[in-house]
């Protein structure tokens, strides 16, 4: 395992000792004290479950020293204590154990494997004690925790009195309780009545914070999340993908649908410190439990049309954005709440300092991006992990009806219906149930699933288009395999950031749509820690500085992760290959040559039982059953590595006997490999500790797995019809040859030496686009073939 | 999904009266209140969430009683009250759904299909109202719980002042507050001196209890878990299973080591009110956490040669027993504990009422086991999930090298070595390695891999020959796919406590090697609640008689639990199935017939990547690329259903070309169905709520799963030299043809009809026996063979 810590600050000397002071580490009369003795007080307070000197004894003596000493029989008879010494016993410390793990005779070389930090001053003295102290308390433990974070989750601040919140290396730390935390509700008054019903729609918020000290205001994390109060089921609601591409022609424009005016807001009857109703809160997220007991309160709310709140959902639309700021205008004291939806007694956020930071993966995070673009006042920051930039990326491509990997059918209305979870309570669905049903209309006309083109429906849902009026500064999060939100979603919202000078920050992982806050290889509770302590309680840690630009995951090395400076830049080299009928090579092509391959591959599926993991199985690897539906092209075997690095641009020359049709392009390494797994493995169930009061999540890890021959780097699709754009339909007249220029999604992946690039050009996709039942024939002519990759070095 | 509830008590009204009002939900006056009232004061109850009365009005308000009326309007303006207005109002409460899960018009007919408790009675006055609030209290909600469970996890409990603990429907309630548990680790000693280091060997015990009212006694809920404080990494230390059977000679005994003599106990030197450690545990049992909020300590302690304890691992022996009881008598006052190592300052159990039952799965289970064996003093019960009974049946089988599943060249020795945690200590393991190498030397020479055979090791670890000394009520829970620990270790025990008169309860899942706490189908954790106050506080629910003797997943349907008088019992009808060349058949053979197969699947094997998952597939599946390897033998498809209870036994003729051989046989459930799965689904991740602080489990089910081709019923496997026992060695000749009769490991599995049965005879198993890798060829007279299956009715 690689620990890699891009969080772990290094401080001076001076500013190690301050530190280590305020948590009764290393007294300021300690520097002139034997060095034994202060290793004997920071070896006892290592121990704080023992409530005894002779229980803190029992746990020193199970330590060693080296191969001939234990640290009792040092602490006895002290001698000068060597670097070598002090790594062994920091090591165990840590977790890791003697003889399997580690050697005594040189922890340095497994610190180093490791990439765990170390000082290399011995003998030590009191000063390089002190900071080798300092250093391993900001160290990880082989559970992935900063090793005060591990003291603290055995009861090292239990008796802590110092002032809250702590700060310890820039980050703050697990001093408040979380076993006794406030739990309430408050109902939010968003200006909106989307559910027509003549008054302002209120929003149900559930608020987690530890009891604070008198005087102390603490920021909060916001987490937006439709699905808080429950899904609905929605597997009769998927649309039909066994259709015919429709041959386009310009859609009739939607008739404008007036905005219902919004109501006065509810007078003010009164007012109240105290919530009127307690939370019972299940689905949480662990970086925000995580920073609960670090001074950072949790605050949950569905939104529009969830349970227990007014109003209906609209999937992406404004008035979503409205309802999500909502909350962070009351936090900011910008907007008002209520103890109940009855009394008009208001409540405020009189425990927040008006910091807000928005959390949250998927349409979590698509709603943190969401928010940021409105500028709304008291949202320093957004993490938004897995996020939706634009609604077009999530369900379309290039004039095609694309859907998210394993949601063929699915589409706004259909996630709509799925998180309007008012429906759970029956008289209150009563009550909504036609608003709603109309509202489901609307959708489905603007989502326009006959022709897939953007329209001003998908505008609306494209937050890239606000990214100017962007304050908060931006943490994105994303897997480079997600295949539910795309990459692309990722990498057009950095782009668009870069004119705002906003702070950004992106983190790539080679997994699929997932968190990955529970994984030894990066400390990402650690820089979110940083981040949030310097974002919301303005710590002067220089996050920002300390933080590289972009991180990213490498794909062949387990628990490997690099800094850079950007990713999918504008200005990466770019190489052009070529298609021939033998190779995808680099060098031109001489001669015309033209191949031909068949779109029927949807028999084939449902002879297979319409098993869309196996069609892609199948669909990729060599040889393949559906070898007659694609054409596959494959480089030599590499001389040399090659890293790309942001969006193959495909060039495709094609004609198909059809009056409509589509390309789908699929990126492959070929070479047999032991690969990383597509999600972590288990490293320990509930092994990841969050809080002192015992809260985990399970730790787990990228592996490399059993060798496979392939994996899929990228993929795109397009419309034929849309070769100029996405938002023009242009005729395809059959057997007549076009030319068709689109960009795969982004990613940051190396191909081994050795290893062959290849490529398959097919049309329809089992897994994602509509599935015609039409058999076409589809021609390419190959000279006009290629792939343009942008690459970059490692 | 039906909701099997074993545990829901029928009790009479005046006991139902008498429990509501303990709650405060029927006071005694309200027999002559307004029905009306008296609804309207236990629907607010129901929302123990809202603080203030418009808060509870407003949750009521999202009720409707049918497709007329809302609960509010009724309240407003009281009419009769049907039975199907309540059951509506009853299925909103429990979390089901109007309109997509129930009908309003027809309650009543969900519950049916749900399995749900209902009162027939109709228009409710008051006294079926409070029956049947009773009834909905104890009845599950859409998440698994009983209804009162989820009100006490929503703050039910928050006010209550009465007594402690709490029972209602014969089941501990959770009234004891989970957040805030004294937490400490004290030092049992035990009589045993297995690191021979003149003291006798001190038991970290970790102990987790809730706060009490003064003068209250709680019993413990004691888990005895070797993994508790972590694992060594063995896999280096797996034997090769790639080598040839021996032929065997009878080994020379192995000289009797000597035991060595017992120190005394330490003197004790002082006592002591409060442990000098806090407990960090993070390994917990679910149920154990549930029951703690109701009043029930969790014990932990991992044992001898286990992290922070003295001793040595020794994987099965008495020495390992007498730790595991060593708890057990300290808990009920017979033995000594300490705060610490050094002080000898005593340290008593004064908060426990002297009774304990033991709980875990798999080795936990089967220490549990070996405990109630001993017939130790305070265990009234034992819950033993999935444990070993002998571990001959564990490692061994018929003379015979086998392995648990995926647990290829495991054996006594590197299960010791692995859990042999006090390697995690430098200093500690110094003292230690070469005690416990000589062991691990003695437990090899014990084991004797060479030959296979039971000894005099194995019968010192085989728990059933100690059987009649049990006293403890039993309850033993196993997966009938548990390829782990085999289903014979559970069937066995069984019959052997028979004849003891304890109390004994089986329950049988569909699964493999796992917990079963957390599934909507089955109360389990009301189950042992109920047992848990019968045995440990003594209340009289008349548990032994409200619980059936066996409960039985059924494997055809999902959600579907059978109550039975008893599994595999010696008075099962048998049919006899007989092998012609053709089939598998009732019909007698009349002409010779032999066939021959070779054992050479090893080599297919390794070319295939040497994947045992993959193996086991290929080798069951239709048709096989293993066909050379085997002899497959079909029925035609069975006319009606046949109900398979307990052990099929094999009569195999055969022969074999080589001094040594041995048979397997696998018995298989041809014919395309959903099939429940291997594992269960996860129905809502953290979805089961054990205690109102918030600790939850993530909730599943077995679920049907896409059609597949067959399903594995049972196996077994023998040695040609061990065809008379296997403790004596018989010579193979080659190429003479020998009877073996041996027993199959017991099931309960219904073979739809329409469905075939089959049966395999193979050799070498790739998964569990050793892999020779000389070829051999096996023949079998047909006429000789046959599988003798017991069978039951449902």
């Amino acid at each position: 395992m690689k620990f890699n810590q891009f969080a772990q600050i290094h401080v001076d000397t001076e500013q190690a000792l301050t530190e280590l002071q305020a948590i009764g580490l290393f007294a300021a009369t300690a520097t002139t004290a034997p060095l034994a003795t202060n290793f004997a007080h920071f070896l006892r307070c290592c121990f704080p479950e023992a409530i005894t000197e002779t229980s803190q004894n029992e746990a020193l003596a199970k330590l060693v020293l080296d191969e001939q000493l234990t640290v009792s029989a040092f602490l006895a008879q002290p001698t000068a204590l060597t670097a070598t010494q002090f790594y062994n016993v920091a090591l165990q410390l840590l977790g890791f154990e003697v003889g399997t793990e580690f050697q005594l005779a040189d922890p340095i070389a497994f610190m180093k494997t490791s990439h765990l930090a170390f000082n290399v001053a011995t003998p030590l003295d009191n000063t390089t004690l002190l900071t080798d102290i300092y250093l391993l308390l900001t160290t990880h433990t082989k559970l992935g925790l900063t090793y005060l974070d591990d003291l603290a989750n055995r009861g090292f601040f239990a008796a802590y009195t110092g002032p809250r919140p702590l700060f310890f290396n820039g980050k703050a730390q697990a001093v408040f309780a979380t076993d006794d935390l406030i739990k309430e509700v408050v109902y939010v008054e968003a200006p909106l009545d989307t559910d027509q019903d003549g008054k302002r729609d209120l929003l149900a918020t559930t608020i987690l914070r530890p009891r604070v000290p008198a005087g102390l205001k603490i920021p909060a994390l916001y987490t937006a999340n439709p699905y808080f109060k429950g899904i609905n089921d929605v597997a009769a609601k998927l649309h039909t993908v066994d259709q015919e591409l429709a041959v386009k022609t310009d859609p009739v424009a939607a008739a404008k649908v007036a905005t219902p005016p919004i109501p006065a807001p509810r007078p003010v009857n009164g007012h109240a410190e105290q919530a009127e109703q307690h939370a019972t809160a299940n689905q949480v997220y662990s970086l925000n439990d995580y920073m609960l007991a670090r001074g950072f309160a949790s605050v949950y709310a569905g939104g529009i049309g969830t349970r227990d709140s007014d109003g209906i959902r609209t999937c992406g639309s404004v008035a979503e954005t409205v309802s999500t700021i909502a909350i962070i205008e009351w936090l900011n004291g910008k907007r008002r709440a209520f103890t109940n939806r009855t009394d008009n007694i208001e409540i405020k956020a009189s425990w927040c300092n008006g910091n807000v930071a928005m959390t949250g993966k998927s349409y979590l995070g698509t709603l943190a991006i969401a928010a940021a673009t409105t500028g709304v006042a008291g949202l320093k920051t957004i993490i938004a992990e897995a996020a939706i930039s634009s609604w077009y990326d999530y369900y379309r491509d290039n004039g095609l009806v694309v859907a998210p990997i394993d949601c063929q059918g699915e589409d706004t209305d259909v996630l709509a219906d799925l998180c309007f979870s008012r429906q759970k309570d029956a008289a209150d669905y009563a009550k909504v149930q036609q608003v709603f049903a109309d509202e489901l209309q609307q959708l489905r006309v603007g989502q326009e699933r006959q022709t897939g083109n953007y329209n001003d429906f998908w505008a609306a849902r494209n937050y890239r288009d606000q990214a100017e009026h962007v304050k908060a500064d931006v943490v994105l999060v994303h897997g480079l395999n997600d295949w539910n939100v795309k990459p692309r979603n990722v990498e057009k919202i950095w782009q668009a950031l870069k004119p705002t000078g906003v702070q950004r920050k992106l983190i790539l992982h080679q997994g699929q749509h997932i968190y990955i806050n529970n994984m030894p290889s990066l400390d990402f509770s650690d820089m979110l820690n940083l981040w949030l302590s310097y974002e919301l309680y303005g710590v002067a840690n220089a996050a920002p500085d300390v933080l590289p630009n972009v991180m990213i995951q490498d794909n062949l090395q387990a628990a490997t992760w690099r800094g850079h400076h950007d990713w999918a830049s504008a200005d990466r080299k770019r190489q052009l290959y070529h298609f021939t009928p033998a190779a995808l090579t680099l060098d031109e092509p001489t001669d015309a040559a033209f191949v031909s391959f068949k779109d029927d591959n949807r028999r084939l599926f449902e002879q297979r039982g319409r098993d869309e993991v196996q069609w892609r199985d199948d669909f990729t690897k060599e040889p393949s059953v559906y070898a007659a539906n694609q054409l596959r092209l494959k480089t030599v075997p590499l001389a040399q590595s090659l890293v790309i690095d942001g969006s193959i641009t495909a060039t495709l020359q094609a004609a198909v006997d059809q009056p409509a049709g589509l390309l789908s392009v699929l990126v492959v390494d070929y070479g047999q490999a032991q690969r990383l797994g597509a999600t972590p493995d288990l490293v320990e169930r509930h092994g990841y500790r969050l809080t002192p009061a015992g809260q985990t999540d399970d730790l787990v890890e990228f592996k490399l797995q059993p060798a496979t021959d392939y994996k899929v780097i990228t993929r795109g699709h397009i419309n034929l019809q849309n070769r100029q754009s996405n938002t023009t339909n242009l005729p395809v007249v059959p057997n007549t040859f076009y030319t068709v220029n689109f960009d795969l999604q982004p990613t940051h992946f190396q191909v081994a030496a050795g290893h062959q690039l290849g490529v398959i050009v097919y049309a329809s996709d089992m897994g994602m686009t509509l599935r015609p039942q039409t058999v076409a024939t589809y021609q390419l002519d190959l000279n006009a073939c290629q792939l343009d990759i942008p690459f970059t070095k490692h």
